[in-house]
């Protein structure tokens, strides 16, 4: 297996002004390629911080930076790398005019300190950049690859997905591929999932990794040259879990956001829906939104923050807001008679809770949460208890009523 | 300066299924107490590359290793930091009964393989972790401080914040302290802001970070063992800055969510709000509804996505849509009355646009959005343009949106 190295280059990374993503891009990018990454660092724009990574690293058959290719003065990724081979940059006039290109199109004037974008090390070959000024370099020597890619992840990963794939390919960088098989699992610790899993005999690469917004991943992996060889033994190992998870009445999904998948079911089954919402306050329907042609699924909301809005709105009884509250069953229930007298969808969804930090009760705790759901002509009520803060509680809530609208479409009993 | 490195552990990390947010806050918090951070790192949980990265490092006074804490096999990094010093890991009965109590509370069973986060280099303290079973390890060596702490985000972040300022401050790394001022700018690029404010004379170091959510972050900032010299150094700075902001007319925020601003105003000024969304689909309420005591603010809001919607629960005419269309002033206007004629809150706002991929035409272009508003009695309609994909339109869109309430509530124009 290859070995590779990930440096990425910018102060405002080692001051913790941005998080990189560009080295979990590029390291995911790696990984399906079946090249293992031993080192990812950051160092700042510092020409000497650069060559010493590059010292660090001098063991990988391919480093990879990213950042500093910028115009100003403080970008020297170039002349780090350059010092590190112990070589000096040339300015290249057929990259020159490319760069001015980019300014002409957009009639803007072309400033001169672009011109050190021009500058290659001899040998190298520049990766185009559709999208901003800098371009990238490609360049070999006694075998190992440097790549030099620009800060800015949407032109840094377009370079990746367009320009990189076939460069490896050529200089023989890629060989077999990592098949893998990623599962979502939710409401279950890393540990107790990782105990029940244990009795799987496989040849596969498995992790567990917990997830903030409540579930545990399950990557299972297969690195070959032989893709078919791959295949086989992640979907072996894959069947033998599932029988698992079903057994022990985990619901799983895999690798897509809940939203997404329920999204694509109701479109599937051209069923329609609607969310009546007071503590999520519109991120339910907000989350269903992000999904492109959302609007063949989704009808819309009454986001019921305020009684009054509640009674109004929904019709929700003033009586039951006297007796029971506004987080109670009763309530809940009237919030999704009243959106489904309203909408008319084929599913309609209210949700009613506490998320904090105050308006909690012995009787009532933060978390505290009610779900009314009509489904096929059915209501009914569900209750939960969310640990947590406020952002926690509310992102909780919205996996649950997407899972319980999930499970019960399908029918299966997960 | 006192210089450090932070070394983050987890194959999850290296194949890039994660970001490497400790690492982005651990070099915040550093910055901030003035200790450079000279290195980053990652590497996978294996015994022998913790050891080589903590090789690398092994120049730095400070020396901060996040993850592999975990009870299972994988995790190794307290094995590879006693590797690395060459000592033998001892058990600790006061953290195996620390740890044993954390399942005792949830009334859960005690796994055996947690007994392994109860092990600890002879001579170090453990830092104590409120949120999880792994605490984190403190040891000092040779005037090297060695640093080890869990790699969920929310247990590693609030074990920085509780427990090592203090440590920290006893051994004599904190000397000075970084001032700083953070602004975001709306709406102008990163280079055209440095451009209008390069007269400044200042001796602080200023930054300029472009954020993917719609903004210029202006960073001022000033290292001193004198805290006084330090803010009255930022301040004059801010001053002269915001000058020049306001000469240009340019939107800006100190550094905090514009809901959150927009919220914290209307509360001041006892004003409710609500928002009819189609285009967001309640993502605007949504981001509301993030800050603890919203309701306070919001009333609620109607995410009227279909037409039916529109027509039904915000009295939009059908006349209107058929000759004018759902993307139009027209719409937006008859939203915006609908709404307040339904919530009658004191600021209402309706939205309706086109997220794309599709729906977009030669007359209204991918990113055409129309606001409505009733502030104070008048009615007025906002017209935009937003490039780029669906996630960012939508982001864009909230982000006007609550600009433009803001600027009509404090009645200044910037």
């Amino acid at each position: 297996m290859k070995k590779s190295s990930i440096i990425s280059v910018g102060t405002e990374i080692m001051k913790g002004k941005i998080d990189d993503t560009n080295s979990t891009y590029i390291s995911r990018w790696l990984d399906k390629l079946g090249i293992l990454v031993k080192w990812r660092l950051s160092v700042s724009d510092d020409i000497n911080d650069i060559v010493e990574s590059l010292n660090a690293v001098k063991e990988s058959d391919i480093i990879i930076l990213t950042g500093g290719l910028g115009p100003t003065d403080d970008d020297c990724t170039r002349e780090g790398i350059a010092k590190f081979l112990g070589k000096e940059l040339v300015f290249n006039e057929d990259a020159w005019m490319i760069i001015s290109n980019f300014f002409k199109r957009r009639n803007y004037e072309i400033p001169l300190s672009n011109k050190k974008q021009a500058m290659i090390i001899p040998g190298g070959e520049f990766i185009k950049n559709d999208s901003g000024t800098a371009p990238g370099i490609f360049y070999k020597e006694n075998n190992k690859i440097y790549v030099l890619l620009p800060g800015p992840p949407n032109e840094n990963q377009k370079m990746i997905n367009e320009s990189l794939f076939d460069r490896f390919k050529d200089n023989g960088l890629i060989e077999g591929e990592i098949i893998s098989k990623v599962i979502r699992v939710y409401n279950v610790g890393e540990s107790e999932l990782a105990d029940k899993l244990s009795q799987i005999k496989t040849k596969c690469q498995l992790g567990y990794y917990f997830s903030q917004n409540g579930w545990v991943e399950l990557h299972i992996s297969y690195y070959s040259i032989n893709k078919e060889e791959a295949i086989q033994n992640v979907n072996k190992t894959f069947n033998d879990m599932e029988q698992i998870l079903l057994n022990n009445n985990y619901f799983y999904t895999f690798d897509k956001d809940l939203g997404t998948i329920l999204f694509e079911l109701l479109k599937e089954k051209k069923l329609t829906i609607s969310f009546a919402e007071s503590i999520t306050g519109g991120n339910i329907s907000g989350e269903f939104v992000k999904n492109p042609g959302a609007s063949e699924v989704l009808l819309g909301g009454i986001v019921a923050y305020s009684n009054e809005i509640k009674t109004k709105l929904l019709n929700v009884s003033q009586d039951t807001l006297n007796k029971f509250g506004a987080v109670s069953e009763e309530c809940a229930k009237e919030m999704v008679i009243g959106l489904k007298d309203k909408f008319n969808s084929d599913i309609s969804v209210s949700i009613t809770g506490i998320a904090g930090p105050t308006g909690a009760s012995k009787e009532k705790p933060l978390g505290l949460v009610y779900f009314g759901f009509i489904i096929d002509g059915k209501t009914f009520i569900k209750k939960e208890i969310f640990f947590g803060k406020r952002e926690r509680i509310i992102k909780r809530s919205i996996n649950y009523a997407f899972i319980d609208v999930y499970k019960n479409i399908i029918k299966k009993d997960y």
